[in-house]
């Protein structure tokens, strides 16, 4: 039975029908496609149990528009973080307020300066790119923007689940369609998903370059570095199989167990010792599925880290790319000046990547961090208004509030709204600059049925859009960046239901969805 | 740790590490590619948890002579089933005896009675045979022989299934390749599966037969007639989704609500309501993977039955070919004379699907029948030595033993050795005539490694063949048969331990493999 939102019942019965038909086809579909997380904690030698991941039971509405937006965006949002993370002393700049601040950066910078002081031998660098958006419409807008939540750099999850969910609903709407015949949500108004062979395509390049160039007597392969305890095989694996099938061998080791598979030899070759053969293997690229969180760095995870990143083969992405995720960095590019630097030649897409900027802030020492600390322990409204103690953005009418952001990933570390004041008083002062306060976005709701491990939903929702960007380039000698290969690599859509802050479907806040574009 | 059946430690710790690398990969591909069961007991509304099959971790050898042996046959023996199900007076003298006695055939016999007292309109059938093999060869026999375990006729399963694990050997076999060159255990080894695309060809083949012959306005569609609470999806769903991906519309109906979702029009047309769309559409082709048990009859299922037997729909399969399934068919072809009736064209074929025959016999009250239920009886040797009191067959050196079999599907339900003789002591002896003797095959054992969910398992194996053959045709007027497709649809392979009577991957006996074909 399932209930609305405000807990009425959908009373007409051909749409419980219709609905339980696709919620029956929606859950036999996850298990033949698997769309899956393991349960780790329930795994046995000889079993392996599994769990669907939330998905939505139809796609929901998104304006064609934005979409479109987006898409051609995301080149030149691509060139932007591959220039940006190029340019070390502009980074080093922007994050410098970290240190002794923020672990994580203090275990990559260090990582970032052995590397330099080693001297780099690999300047290509490939990395997918991940650029998270959601449409801006506070209730007195009439304009719905697309406005960017954040741009994820290293270890992108959720590719394949996401192709497989939209095949899901391309699938489905083939089935309404052909009964009813096209119709506003005919499968046409879904957009096609080729994430997997995107970046398939990617590492394939990169290996390419690599492999003609170090025309070595070793056997080339790819690594894929994972977490232990990994719970989402289902995304990861389609890709070392479709690399395979490109008859490039690609092997999966777990972040822990790196060190004693590989060897770096006296001339940074990075050599893997594969499970069955005896001739060691000459690593081409490194695609990092692991090694996002401090705790992976720690004792030895600095060490295995800076061999890595010192050797030859081509990572995707490298140290520098890593940092450019920051969300620090995405508050330093909002401010004046800072997309001109690394876009001197692109005015026009300056514009346009500038409109999807929120107002953000990292609430370091500057005039403008005081600023924003100011608003965020300015107390009366308990930063439900705060944008009236901007001067610089004296009329945001929204409202929505504020997120403050520690620059870590995989969603759940955010601090929302009223609750930003006492966490700040928790911390001490000094340490608050390396949180990024961003202002929210107010995503009009639309309808949507969601089907999550902790039971269905059909209401109001807001969505998700993360555009992928398949990236190849070149460092140049002093300076600057020479692009191989800057595709748009697909997308993923994620919804959630109104209210909930969070978006990490891994992690049970939100499930993945097909959009449906409508002008 | 994996252990051997002896309980030793496989001590190289190289062959450690490579068994769990291999453990872990078919672990993941088990998740990512949908090897997996429904665990429909913990179904909610809005989670489906799943567990996955069981798989062999390496490739079983088989006797590359006997793999190709009855990848030969299977046409002729296909045949030779197409033949059978087309004479239901040889049928009905052969199944006559299970009157009253086996439940199940009281059923389908009545239902293929209505069906021919309505008369039948449509002449087109077909089906996706699964003709079981083992190896025999006792101790004391030099040659490896191929001999039938059972042909199946009806809602054979697996067939995904085997596919994907088929496609993890072979991917983790080029894995071995690639690191140590080819050897013995190379993938070229390993035979290739298209069991999916071969059943869907079939389903195809058929629905464009009755498209073109019946030109009606309504638009044709596909029945997937499936069990409620079904588990197995994942060996279902790939072909549905296959038939769409060939524009052909195909519905997944479960057996108790087919009454509500279709009708029956005067002249014998068979539409079903599709869950959007206003419009009905006739059903082409009826393909069952569900209607094997006899709960499934009770009460109105045999009236459903009969609807959709009388129905224009091509069955896959129809009442005679289910009903030629039975075991006591497969007793009766042994007996002399039964081959050279259907197929007395074919001599040499004759020859070789007698050869693999073991001796098998209704328990009815015919001379032969009477043989066999005296050596089912006979004591002092609890028929572990039966084989000496037939006379016909006096030198059967090999004391295999006899098992009994039902006219049942699915597994569990045999009866073996000694067991045998309390089993018959405790059912009226009228009824003995539904249970069909057949000796053991006595395969030689091999070495393989298991995955159940029961644990891991490295010992002596046994291993049975399927080898599907996917068949459309025409009964003529007068008797006779116009064979329109008669393909070798691929193969299923299944390994358990030694010890282990039953095979149904399913229901935990046994693990889906792949054979590593050897001379």
């Amino acid at each position: 039975m399932i209930r609305h939102q405000d807990d009425h019942l959908i009373h007409c019965q051909r749409c419980q029908d219709q609905l339980q038909y696709l919620i029956n086809e929606v859950k036999d579909h996850h298990i033949t496609r698997g769309s899956l997380l393991k349960l780790v904690e329930h795994e046995t030698e000889s079993s392996v149990p599994a769990r669907a991941v939330g998905a939505s039971i139809l796609p929901t509405p998104f304006p064609k528009a934005r979409y479109d937006e987006a898409i051609e965006l995301q080149q030149a949002y691509c060139e932007l973080y591959m220039r940006v993370a190029s340019d070390p002393d502009w980074l080093y700049k922007v994050l410098e307020p970290l240190k002794n601040h923020d672990r994580f950066f203090d275990v990559l910078w260090e990582v970032y300066e052995k590397v330099r002081e080693a001297g780099a031998v690999q300047n290509v660098v490939c990395c997918v790119f991940r650029n998270d958006y959601m449409i801006h419409q506070p209730p007195d807008q009439s304009e719905a923007e697309l406005k960017q939540v954040e741009m994820n750099t290293f270890s992108c999850a959720g590719a394949a689940h996401a192709e497989r969910i939209a095949n899901v609903h391309k699938h489905l709407a083939r089935v309404r369609d052909c009964e009813t015949g096209p119709s506003s949500s005919s499968s046409t108004a879904l957009p096609s998903n080729g994430n997997v062979s995107s970046i398939v395509d990617m590492l394939q390049t990169a290996h390419t370059i690599y492999t003609s160039r170090n025309p070595t007597p070793h056997q080339k392969c790819i690594l894929i570095t994972v977490q232990p305890f990994n719970f989402n095989v289902a995304d990861e694996r389609p890709i070392e199989l479709a690399l395979w099938d490109a008859n490039i061998p690609c092997y999966r080791v777990e972040w822990r167990t790196l060190v004693s598979h590989t060897t770096l030899t006296s001339d940074h070759t990075l050599l893997f010792k594969p499970p069955f053969g005896s001739a060691e293997r000459e690593v081409s690229v490194l695609y990092y599925r692991g090694g996002y969180v401090i705790e992976e760095y720690k004792p030895s995870g600095r060490e295995l880290r800076i061999r890595l990143e010192i050797s030859r083969a081509i990572k995707c992405p490298d140290i520098l790319t890593h940092l450019a995720g920051f969300k620090t960095v995405q508050a330093a590019l909002t401010e004046s000046g800072a997309l001109e630097r690394f876009l001197p030649d692109q005015p026009e897409n300056v514009q346009r990547i500038r409109r999807t900027f929120m107002h953000m802030q990292a609430l370091d020492t500057t005039p403008r961090g005081r600023h924003f600390r100011a608003t965020a322990t300015y107390e009366p409204c308990s930063l439900n208004q705060p944008a009236v103690h901007m001067p610089s953005q004296p009329s945001d009418p929204g409202g929505g509030g504020w997120v403050l952001k520690p620059n870590r990933d995989g969603g759940g570390h955010n601090v929302y709204r009223a609750a930003i004041l006492p966490f700040l008083r928790s911390q001490p002062e000094e340490g608050w600059g390396k949180y990024t306060m961003m202002q929210m976005i107010e995503p009009p709701a639309t309808e949507g049925t969601l089907m999550a491990s902790e039971g269905l939903y059909h209401g109001a929702v807001i969505s998700e859009l993360g555009v992928l960007g398949t990236c190849v380039w070149e460092r140049k000698e002093g300076g600057g960046v020479g692009v191989v290969m800057n595709e748009v690599g697909g997308w993923t859509f994620k919804t959630k239901p109104v209210g909930v802050d969070e978006m990490s479907v891994v992690k049970g806040f939100g499930c993945f969805d097909c959009p449906m574009l409508a002008d």
